[in-house]
Parts: C-alpha cells; structure tokens; sequence
C-alpha cells in the first residue's frame, strides 16, 4: 500500500535541488576515471621491446586470427572450457555477439543449416528489462523480439519453455550474471532449464553475454553462475549456446578485448567465416592485456580494486533509496551483489516522469523504457541506475534530485 | 619467342640449390621487423598520462563510435574528404570491408534500397589478379565474382562497362593503387570512366581497397591516383563508392587503425547501424595513433622510412630477375612504384609447378591461383611476389631458388 505524499510539499522539495542549476550524468555504465588508472600500468608492458608471444609469433605483424595463445588460455579460464573453444577478438564483445548474428542470418548458424534470410521471420527471447543495445542491434536485423519477464532467479522460464515451441524462435539474448540492469543471476535450476529444453527450431542459440562475470563488489557474498555450455553438453545441446565476454570494464570501457566460446563445430565454423572476414584482431592489445592480466587470478586480484571504487557508490545509492523511499511503497529496487547496474522500479506510469523531472533538474538518467525492446517499457515503472560513472558527491547530489523527482511523480499520479 | 632452355642444366642448379636445405617465407605481404620497430615509439605517447582527445573525451571510456575528432581528420586528409564524411574503425580495414558488404546483404545499400539477400544473385566485378582475401571473403557470402583483366593502366574498362549492363551485378571490390599483386596505379581516365559509367543496378558500389596509397617507393617517381569520390560526385553518382585505408602497414599490421569515406549518405547510413553492432571502437588505438602520426605530412616523413627498408629489397628481386630470366621470354613482371608486391608473369601453365618446386626447396611462396577468384588462375602463370618479409640475405637466396624454378618449369614445358 503506497503512503499518500503531498504533491506541493515533495514538489518545493524537488523545485529547492532544481534551483541548483547541476549536471550529473548517471545515464551509461561506464567505468569512473579512477577505475581507468587502474589499468594504466598496462601500457608499459612493452618497454622491454618484447613483442613476441608464447608461441613465438611477433604480435605486431598478421597471423593468429583465433587470437594468441595465452589470451585463449585465459578466457578459457574464465569460460571453463578447453583452450581450442575459444576464439579471441577486437575490442568489443557487442561487436562478437551483432557478428555471430550476422553470420547466423548469412551463412547458417553452422554447417547444414539453412541461413536465418531464408526465414520468413525470425523471433528471439529477450528477457526483460535488458541491455538496450542487444535490443537495438535485433531491431536492425529485423529481429521479432519477444519479451520474458525476468524474476529472483532469471527470465521466467516456464514462458521461455513455451516460446520455444515455436519453430520461428531461433534464439535468445541474455546477460545471465549480474545482469544489465537488473543486477540478478540466473539460477543453477534457470540455466539447466535454459540446457535441458527442446527448441522447436534445430539451429536455436543462445547469445550469453557474460559482461560481469568478474564483477563481484564483495569477496564474501558473491553470486555464482552454472556454466551453461556443461550444462547443454549433458543434454545433447553443446552446439547451443555461444558464450561472450570482455575486459571493457576490467582494463578500458571499449579499448579491452573480447572473446567468444561455445563447441567446437561453433567455433570452428565461426573461425572458417572470420578468418576471412578480417585478417587478424588486434594481438598487440591481446599480449599488452595478458602481460598484464595473464590469468583469472590476476583478473580477480585487479577487479578487487574496481570493486573497492564501486562498493561505496552502490552503497552510497542503496542506503539514500532506503532511507529517502524505504517503506512508502512506491518504489521497489534491488540490492545486486555485482555489475554497474540498480534496477528502480517505481509506480507503473512513472518512469518517464520521473526520468524528465531528473532532466530538469540537471541530472542525467538512461531514458525510461531502454531496456525494453523498441524502448517500450509495458508498465513504464523501471529505471536503469548507473552509479559507477559520477564520483560520490555528485552522486549523493544525484540521489537527492532522483527521490524527491519520485516522490513528486508518485503524488502527481495520487493526485 | 622463348630461349630453348637445356632441362638437365636448369635442373642441376635447381637441385644444387635445393640441397641447401633453406626455410624462407616470401607468402605474404607482412612488414619485417625493421619496418614495425619503427612505430615504438608510438606505444610511449601516454607515458604523460594524457588519455583526453581533442574533443575532451577520456579515449579510454565509451563514446564517439564514429572515431575520435583528429583521427576522422588525419583520414580525411588522406582521403581528401571532410571530415563528417569519414568514419574511424578498429584494426581491420578488411573488417569495415566485409562489414559494410554484409550491410548491403542484411540492411540494403542505402535507407530505399532493397537488402541484397532478396535478390537471386549478386554479382561483383573482380578485377584479376586481385586480392586473394577480398575473394575469399566475397567467397563466403555467395557472391558470383566476375573476373576481369588487369591492364597497364587499371582494369579493362570496355569490359566493366559491359558488365555493369547486368541488372546482377551490385557491386565492385579492387586495390586502385599499386595494387595487390600487379603493383599498378589506376589511371586518371580508368577512374573517371569507373565515375561515370551508367549501372543498371541502381545500388551498385564500388568496394575501393586504397591499402598502399601512401605506400611509395621513391621520392621523385611516383604513382597518383584520381580521387573518385570526387570524380563520382562530378557525374551524379557520388553514393557509388566507399572508400577504405588503414595504418596497417604504417605502424602495426593488424594493430592499427582503419577507416571508411564516402558520401554524407553513406556515412550516415552506416553510422546509423555500425552504432549498435558495437559500442565503439578501440580509441586509445585511435588516440595513439594520432599523437603519433598527427597529419598526412607526418605519416608522409614516417612512410619514406619504410621506403627506405622496402626498396632495395625490391631493387634486388628485380635485379635479380632481369640478371636471371630477362631476355629469356619465358617470364614477364611488373616494375611496381610502391606497394608490396612484384606481379610476376610465367608461361602459361607453369605457375604451380614453380610455387611447388620453390615450396620442395624450402622457400614458400603465395600459392599459385591465389589472386584469381576461387583460387584458380585460368592460364595457371601469375605468381605474387612478396619482398617486404624476409631480410635481403634471405631474399637473395629465396630469388636464387625462384629464378631456377621458373627455369626448370619452362624447360619442362619445353620438353
């Protein structure tokens, strides 16, 4: 039950921080400038001239599309899957997921498959709320996106066992670990479910973009996630799912590297098309990223100390929330455990609101309704929080415009 | 008229030389360290900790897909097109190649445009010899690749524009300037006819592959190529061509920087998909790059370095060409100006069995066939020649291996 506000009392409060004239950004996930000096050391790797990898190649010249050795090695680490099942590439795992589609809808989404253009449609799973640009790259593929509530413990999954009945549904995309942006993991039962089910299409894939799968904010209380290529492999399905991730938010947002695993036969078809779609990634950022990072220890060691810049955000947001909306049921928010994103869910119909009360008040928030496919939020209540990006007093400033613009938007919609 | 040539004499030598037991590499067209070692410097542009851009932008954060503000300059200069018309990619210029053709499959030319994965077949005209990965790749998504001569002065242009008469026929892909292998520059007149001439298919594209067009040999005898976004404009046809370049073989292959230009339209339109098939590209790369080489006139200075490793490597090779095989008639080459690659012309039918007699005796060659669509060269005689590679010792060696092969194989012919 939502306590009654006045409209005029909250409203002179929001009008106060309005007269401060600020501008804050809190609309993107992006690492704070004190996370990117973390990883500076990194660029002087190469002072010692030493340019060659473990197997001898000079990284500076063509060769080794599938990525050099050692960089293999470690998302092999973090993928927990064979060295030769993974392929390592350029800056950008969105770039490794948009081309993995591409060459689903071109080329088949492996050998023995009909390319997905011969389809007169095709349908994906989107849980939801998701990743803005997943659902935007499917926008251009002309992809029907097909929205799956997403609960405590993943995408609603007697849905999904529905959906796939359809033949037309020929795939899914999903960030199953502290997910963007509502912050949970998929459970170990969703991820076996997500394993065991029977498509209706033979060439279904699941596009898992395991953006955070490092980024705990806490050593002690951490998410884990089932490893879902093992998982398909005990029901048969191994060639189903394509796995993806990328330094980006462990060394630099865009300038990191990105790597892709799945079975082999996907791997090796995928490798057959990129080998020509390009000559080589860039194995210089792969040796100056392994040199620095050269294994999921070391990984783990470093995004400590991201965890240690981002905790106190988090928390910092998560105690004003409490303390500013707590028990006045309207707003509802979860407490992640990981990743750059709060997902705010206030009274059905606020969103946008509240996200333009924000905009006046100087303070920038992802647009109501991103994380839905087509920008359409159903209910129009979530709100994507991005806390990473602004230092802690402009965030404190930030919070502060944020609830009094909820508080106003809830009494408006008393009223 | 070939010199009759006495087999077990040229035999003799081949055998001699074989005996030696060499591991030479002359396959492709990859920098030698020499040349990489030039850009070291280049890694030590952030030692001041100065990650901004121009524009005011952390380089190491997300943002500007497009590519940062001096970089999209430094190729507009080289392009000789503003600014707003350029698009700064990642490392691969055969990635924003193949990229932008998969566009045209999956999203049409341009908005108005029918995708090309509706049409029943698409055609490209391939000019031979040609650039063995720009057929692989077109290879790899179906396209039916017309080959067409290469002559002195650039692709026989009676038989492109009867060609383009081919409602089939969407597209273009060639290296205009000392191009790979034949080391030719396009004439004025070759590009202007490639501007002018009616396509009956109303979304055909040039595909231009400008890779070598700061790649002199010499100061005071160089190749110029027309600009042909300008010579397309002047007809009406300026949404004709994209064009692509890289710093490949500048700095770092496959470690550098690419882009793509075109018309407003274009641009516009690719920028309007390429932003959600990733977030962005690596602009640290971009930003080292441009500290490093910050106008034309610097990569000018930079590249007459590389000149000075590149052309007494091809000084010998056509040294020892001439000294071997001239006056025999049983072999023809080009004397290329820049570039990396010596087109070299046997007898008909002799290709393979050189390549494979170089490959017995330890020096490796580009396969014969391998830049003639689906690898097959019709009069089985031109051989790509890469000198840029191995030290001049080892060429020299390598030559002396190639010149008796090439004997050998005519004499066989002969017999």
């Amino acid at each position: 039950m939502a306590a009654k506000l006045s409209l005029s009392e909250v409203r002179r409060e929001y009008d106060v921080l309005k007269e401060r004239g600020m501008h804050l950004d809190m609309s993107r996930g992006k690492p704070s400038e004190a996370q990117l000096d973390l990883s500076n050391p990194m660029l002087r790797v190469f002072d010692d001239g030493n340019f060659v990898s473990e197997n001898g190649m000079d990284v500076r010249n063509y060769g080794e599309f599938k990525g050099i050795p050692e960089a293999r090695r470690l998302f092999a680490e973090i993928f927990d899957v064979p060295a030769e099942q993974v392929l390592v590439g350029g800056n950008s795992s969105v770039n490794m997921i948009s081309d993995s589609i591409k060459r689903c809808f071109l080329n088949g989404a492996m050998p023995g498959f009909v390319p997905w253009t011969k389809y007169g449609c095709v349908k994906f799973i989107c849980p939801v709320p998701g990743y803005d640009w997943h659902f935007h790259f499917l926008d251009t593929m002309g992809i029907e996106m097909l929205s799956v509530n997403t609960l405590a413990d993943g995408p609603d999954m007697d849905e999904i066992e529905r959906l796939v009945k359809d033949p037309d549904v020929h795939g899914m995309i999903c960030v199953p670990m502290y997910s963007n942006p509502t912050g949970i993991t998929y459970s170990d039962e969703t991820v076996r479910r997500l394993a065991a089910m029977e498509t209706a299409a033979p060439d279904f894939r699941i596009f898992w973009d395991n953006a955070y799968c490092m980024h705990h904010l806490y050593d002690d209380d951490r998410d884990t996630l089932a490893n879902v290529y093992t998982e398909c492999k005990k029901y048969g399905h191994e060639d189903r799912v394509l796995m993806f991730t990328s330094t980006s938010k462990m060394t630099y947002a865009g300038g990191g590297i990105c790597a892709m695993a799945g079975s082999l036969a996907n791997i090796n078809f995928a490798a057959g098309l990129i080998r020509y779609q390009l000559v080589t990634y860039d194995k210089v950022n792969q040796l100056r990223h392994t040199r620095f990072l050269p294994n999921k220890g070391a990984i783990a060691a470093h995004m400590r100390k991201h965890a240690d810049i981002l905790r106190p955000k988090f928390e910092l947001v998560l105690e004003r929330l409490e303390k500013e909306l707590g028990g006045l049921g309207i707003a509802k928010w979860v407490t992640p455990k990981g990743g750059y994103f709060i997902c705010f869910e206030a009274m059905n119909g606020c969103a946008k609101r509240i996200v333009a009360l924000c905009e006046e008040a100087g303070v920038k928030l992802t647009p109501a309704g991103a994380p839905f496919p087509h920008g359409i939020d159903p209910n129009d209540s979530v709100i994507r929080i991005a806390p990473s990006y602004p230092p802690l007093e402009e965030l404190a400033q930030a919070l502060e415009v944020f609830t009094a613009a909820v508080k106003v938007a809830a009494a408006e919609k008393q009223a």
